[in-house]
């Protein structure tokens, strides 16, 4: 079995083993190929049965130069850099990583978020200069200060790491609207579904949790930030 | 009824009204007074029922000078500026703002933590200086990053504002350890009530929203940085 990893760079840049994958065969780590489409992509894959990339599309005419793949492996939650349509065509199963970073993401989201309620590191220099302390009052902040409880959270995408920072958001005291192609149960524990129109109309935040596809690509432009999409001819 | 506002200046810098309380009384407002004992507090109070104080303290001698006191109203919630034992010996009821900045105050410490864990100042600086999208991998962040989830937190007074705070890491994955000197129904339901030894030797983060009193000043210090309080002498 010849196992071909395409970018291992950006997964393991030297401090993870590859031990793993050689007991199942052949490897050959590629610290980088191509992030576009280019023909050393099929080239390096050559008659290889599993292909693991991370970033380096593998598209049709790559799929259709390669006639041994069986397998093609994505590092990453995100798959759009695979023709999936047409792997499926060519029963090429394609596999992704859909827990990866799942808390760390919402930790992430929310930590953003956060800072620009509160400007931490603004606050740290400012203090550090001397601003809370020579204050007559030993009372210091900058504005905007902004509390979230009673505020409303709209989530586009309430997979894994949107239910998480539901949940995060959620303990803050914050209204949470979903909006979603699938609704599931543990989702309705933790938000509100509703049309992608309501949540852009309602919502004083948004969070942007879903996977890049044809659908979901510049789900937000001017036209959803100016005008709700309900309210689009 | 006289009403003496002491220091208003740090509640009230112009934003807000006086009127709820002249409605009860002649109300007399001083923007400061001072921040630590001085024969001025007694003077402005003078024959007054009511004093109104933010930071201001009153003293033992300050109520045995102004012999009119029928109540001491705290614009905060902590109340460490009177001498509440005093004030009880002299029937002196004092009231002070329990439920003030319940949410606030929880988001903002788990915003002052995220800020460690992820540096989103130095990201979003960095960022603008080019780190990001001249990474040839298309891949930046600095070290260190911390994944709170499954780690451990201990808060130190689990009140209304822990309590917040223990629902927020609680949704982020942490384990939630927590000691008081009284529990609570609603206290169990998001942590464990542990010892102060136990929560200072498993807590990877310690959340400190107990009151200052006499048991809880300098209730970390040396000793129990360097040795958890179980070990000492």
């Amino acid at each position: 079995m010849k196992i071909i990893v395409l970018d291992g760079y950006t997964e393991n840049p030297g401090d993870l083993s590859w031990g793993g994958l050689e007991e199942l065969g052949e490897v050959t780590v590629y610290d980088r190929t191509a992030y576009e489409e280019s023909p050393l992509i099929a080239e390096r894959i050559g008659d290889a049965q599993i292909v693991v990339t991370n970033k380096t599309p593998i598209s049709r005419q790559t799929m259709d130069q390669c006639g041994n793949l069986k397998l093609i492996a994505v590092l990453a939650t995100g798959y759009n850099v695979i023709d999936t349509a047409y792997a499926k065509e060519k029963q090429i199963p394609v596999v992704n990583v859909p827990s990866y970073g799942t808390q760390i993401v919402g930790q992430y989201a929310v930590g953003l978020l956060l800072e620009i309620c509160s400007h931490y590191a603004h606050h740290d220099q400012t203090v550090k200069d001397g601003r809370w302390e020579n204050n007559q009052d030993w009372c210091y902040w900058d504005y905007p200060l902004i509390e979230l409880s009673g505020k409303t959270a709209g989530i586009i995408g309430l997979g894994r790491i949107g239910q998480t920072t539901a949940r995060i958001v959620k303990a803050m005291g914050m209204n949470v609207l979903a909006y979603d192609i699938r609704q599931s149960e543990e989702g309705k524990e933790v938000a509100e579904y509703v049309p992608l129109e309501r949540l852009l109309a309602q919502s004083d935040v948004i969070f942007l949790h879903c996977a890049l596809f044809a659908g979901t690509e510049r789900i937000i432009n001017k036209e959803t930030i100016v005008r709700p999409l309900g309210c689009m001819p």
